[in-house]
C-alpha cells in the first residue's frame, strides 16, 4: 500500500468501504433480519431508540477518555453506580413496557457491570419477592422498590457451599414470644459470598436460609432482610458485609460477602407462598422442595440472554474484523482465508440457534409465572421438566460460548490482546456463566 | 462441619492436613522429582535461593496490600519498573550463571509484567545482537547493556504486517555519502506496534527493517536504533512514540508504538553477521533468508518454557483447590470426584512433557547457536528443521495450554471468578503465546 493512501482517514474509509461491500453482497435484506433479531418491528424501533437514548446520557454512555477497558476499579464502581442510578430512573419514566426492556437491553449491552447490578435488582431481587411472595407480601414489599434507594441483592452462595443448596448453613430461627427470625451465619463457611451489590451498595437481601422453628429443621426458605440504611447506607446492627474485592470480569459492581449475628427480621419477612409458618409457629410445607429454588431456571434461561448478547458482541467483532483487516501478499481480507471462514460462519449460525432457544424458553418460563399464581397443579407439573432443560441448556450453551469466544479471540490475531478489542475480557468474564448460576458439570448431571 | 471448628484458623488448618496427607500419599518421594524438574541439585538450590532472595526483597516482592491483581495500570507500571530495576542489578552481582539464571526464572514465576520485560530486553534486544551481530559489533554494543538505564526493545511487529513478514514496510535507505542509514515509517501501517518497553522506557531498540541501497531492495535487516535519551528519557528527534493502553494481561509492561522520521544511524548500526554493507553500498546477501528471522526460533521454545511456569502455576492452583475444597453431602474432597479427577490429571502429564519438550528443545538451540559462529555450514543446514519444528510445538503446545488453563478455571469453579484465584488473569494473558509470536494457524502451515 503506497504512503499517499496510508493515512487513517484513508485506512478508516477502506474499512468502512470493506464493511458496506460486504453488507452489500448479502443475499438478504438486512433491515428484514434486524426485525427478526428484535423480535418485531415495534421491539426493533425501541432498542434503537434505548441505544440512541443512553449514548447520548453523559451519565450513562462512557466518555472516550474513560473508556470501561481504562477505569481502575474505584473508578468503574463510581461510574457504575451512576448508570444504575440514571437507568432505573429512565426506566421508571418509559412511557410503556417495551421501551422499558428496551432500556435494560440496551444497558446489558452497554456494560456487564452495568447489566448485572440491574440484574441483580430487578431479575433477581424483585423476581424472587414475585415468585416466593404471597399477593399481600408482594404488595408490601415491592413497593420500596420505588425509592431510587434501594438497592436489592439476591444472597443465596455461600463460602462453603453453592452447588450443594441443601448444604447452607445460615439459619432462621422463629422466636414465637416476638414473632420475629433471628437468622444468624454460625460458621465462616457460611458466610454468603459473591453477593452482587452486598460490597458496598446493597441495602436489602432476599437471603436463602435454613429454618428453625420450635427445634425442627424445616429446609430452605427465603427471608427479606435489610442489611443497610436507605438514609445513610449504614449496616445495620447485626450485619457484617464486605467486598470480595477483584474479579475477572464486572468490576463495576460490588460483588460481597454478608454475616448476620442473630439479625431479627418480623415473621411476616419470610416469603410464604410455597410454605407457610404461622404467628404459634405451626408449618405449612411447600407441595414440592423444588419451587424453593425456582428462581434458579430464569437464571439459566439467562444464560442464553448472555449468549445473544456478549458471544454475538464477540462474533460481530471477529466478522467485522476479517473484513477490515488486510494482511498477507496482495493484502487480501482476512475474511477470505478458509481457516476463518471455517471458524467463523458456524459460530454466527450458533448464534441464532441460542437466540432462538431463548425465546422460546423464555415464553414457556413467561407463562410458568403465571400459572404459578393461576394454576400452581400445571406450574407443579411442568416444573421439573424446564428445571432439567434449562440446566442442560445453560451448560451446553455456555460450554459452547467458551468455544465461540476463543476462536473470536484466535481470529483477530494479536490484536485480540488490546483490551479495547473487547473479546478478552469477555473471556474472563464468561466464568459468571459457565460456572455461576449453577456448576455446568452439576448441571449435566441434572439433565442426565 | 460444626460452628467450634469453623473458624478461619481451624479451616486453615484442615487444609494445610488435607495438602500434607496428599502429599505423604504418594508412591515417590517429592524432594526427588522436585530436583527432577528443576534440572539437578544444583539448578534446585538455585532457584530456592533466588525464590527467598526476592521474596524478601521489597522493591521485588508484592506487598499484602497491594497484589498484582488490585494494582491500577499505572501503579502496576511503577511496580514493575522498580522489580526490574532491582532485578537486573541481583543479577549482575549474582555470585555465578547458575544463580544468574535462577533469578530470571524466579522473576517469570512471581509476575508475567517482570519477565516479560526481562525477556524484551535479554532475549530479543541482546539476544538478537548476539545472533546477528559480528563479534564486533557484539563487542561494541553490548557493554551498553551494563548500564542499567540502557532499556532495549525489539522492534519487529508493525501495525499492518506481523505474521507476513516480508511485507513489513519500515525502510532504511543507505545514505553513503554520510555512511549512514535513514530510517522511516513511510505510513500508518508501518508503525511499529505491540513494541515492549517501546511505551515509555526502551532507550533503544533492535529494529528490522527493510533495506534500500543504492535505490535497490535488499530484504529485512536488523538496525539498533536508539530511541530515547538515557540521561533523561527524552524521545530522539525522528522518533515518536506511545503507549498501545490497556492489555489482557501484563499491564506492567509498557507495550508501545514508534514511528521514525528519517531517524540516521551509521552504517555499523546494521547488524552484519549474515548480509554485510560496505562503505560504498556493496551488499553481501544473507546465505538464506531464513537466517534473519532466527531470533524467532527462540521465541518459540520459550513458549514452552510458558507453559512449564504459567499452565504449571494453573494446574498446581486447581490441584490444591481439589485437595481443600470440601463440598457436597458428607463434605468430601471436591477432587474425589471422577469429574476431576479425569480433568486435572492429564493434565499433570502434560506438564511434564512439555517440561521435556523445553529441556530438549533449548538445548538443541543452544548447540546451534554455538554453530552459527563456528560451523556456519551446521548452522544452515539444521536452521529449516528447528524452526519447523518450533513452529509446531509453539502452535500444538499453546493450544492445549488454552485447554488446560479452561479446564483449571473449570475445576475451581465459583472461586475462578476471583482475580486472586489467579488462573483467570493466566488464561487472559495466554493470547501473548497463542497469537503472539506467530499466529498458530501460520505456524501449523509452517510445520505441515
Amino acid at each position: 500500500m503506497g504512503g499517499d493512501k496510508n493515512t487513517v482517514d484513508a485506512l478508516t474509509q477502506r474499512s468502512m468501504a470493506d464493511i458496506a461491500s460486504e453488507r452489500a453482497a448479502t443475499s438478504f435484506p438486512i433491515g428484514v433480519l434486524s426485525v427478526y433479531v428484535d423480535r418485531g418491528r415495534e421491539r426493533h424501533e425501541a432498542r434503537k431508540a434505548a441505544h440512541s437514548l443512553i449514548a447520548r446520557d453523559s451519565a450513562i454512555a462512557f466518555s472516550a477518555d474513560a473508556s470501561p477497558f481504562d477505569l481502575a476499579r474505584k473508578q468503574l464502581r463510581e461510574k457504575t453506580n451512576a448508570q444504575v442510578q440514571r437507568v432505573r430512573h429512565l426506566r421508571r419514566h418509559a412511557k410503556d413496557a417495551l421501551s422499558r426492556d428496551a432500556l435494560a437491553l440496551a444497558a446489558c449491552e452497554l456494560s456487564e457491570s452495568l447489566g448485572m447490578k440491574l440484574y441483580v435488582h430487578d431479575a433477581l431481587y424483585v423476581a424472587s419477592i414475585n415468585l416466593f411472595g404471597t399477593p399481600e407480601q408482594i404488595a408490601h414489599f415491592l413497593p420500596l422498590d420505588l425509592d431510587p434507594r434501594v438497592n436489592g441483592c439476591f444472597a443465596m452462595t455461600e463460602l462453603g457451599h453453592s452447588s450443594s443448596l441443601q448444604d447452607l448453613e445460615t439459619t432462621a430461627t422463629y422466636i414465637p414470644e416476638t414473632r420475629e427470625w433471628s437468622i444468624t451465619s454460625p460458621t465462616i463457611t457460611s458466610t454468603k459470598w459473591w453477593i452482587g451489590g452486598a460490597g458496598g451498595t446493597a441495602t436489602h437481601a432476599v437471603m436463602v436460609s435454613q429454618t428453625s422453628i420450635k427445634g425442627t429443621s424445616y429446609g430452605l426458605a427465603w427471608f427479606i432482610v435489610q442489611l443497610r440504611s436507605i438514609e445513610d447506607g449504614r449496616l445495620l446492627p447485626g450485619v457484617v458485609c464486605g467486598d470480595v474485592g477483584a474479579k475477572a470480569g464486572r468490576n463495576g459492581l460490588d460483588n460481597g460477602w454478608i454475616q448476620l449475628t442473630g439479625v431479627r427480621v418480623p415473621l411476616n419477612n419470610m416469603l410464604m407462598k410455597w410454605m407457610q409458618v404461622d404467628e404459634e409457629g405451626n408449618v405449612s410445607p411447600p407441595p414440592h422442595p423444588a419451587v424453593m429454588y425456582a428462581t434458579l431456571i430464569p437464571e439459566r434461561i439467562s444464560s442464553l440472554t448472555g449468549i445473544k448478547i456478549l458471544v454475538a458482541q464477540s462474533v460481530t467483532i471477529a466478522c467485522r474484523y476479517g473484513v477490515t483487516r488486510r494482511q498477507g501478499p496482495g493484502n487480501p481480507q482476512i475474511i477470505d482465508f478458509q481457516a476463518q471462514t471455517v471458524n467463523m460462519l458456524p459460530l454466527v449460525a450458533g448464534i441464532y440457534v441460542y437466540m432462538n432457544t431463548e425465546k422460546r424458553m423464555e415464553a414457556r418460563w413467561n407463562r410458568l409465572q403465571i400459572a404459578a399464581t393461576e394454576d400452581p397443579d400445571t406450574y407443579l407439573k411442568e416444573l421439573p421438566d424446564i428445571h432439567c432443560i434449562s440446566a442442560g441448556l445453560k451448560a451446553v450453551g455456555t460450554w459452547w460460548g467458551s468455544h465461540a469466544f476463543e476462536t473470536c479471540r484466535r481470529a483477530c490475531g494479536g490484536h485480540a490482546y488490546s483490551s479495547y478489542n473487547a473479546i478478552a475480557g469477555h473471556i474472563d468474564d464468561w466464568g459468571v456463566f459457565t460456572t455461576g448460576g449453577g456448576d455446568n458439570f452439576a448441571l449435566m448431571q441434572q439433565l442426565s
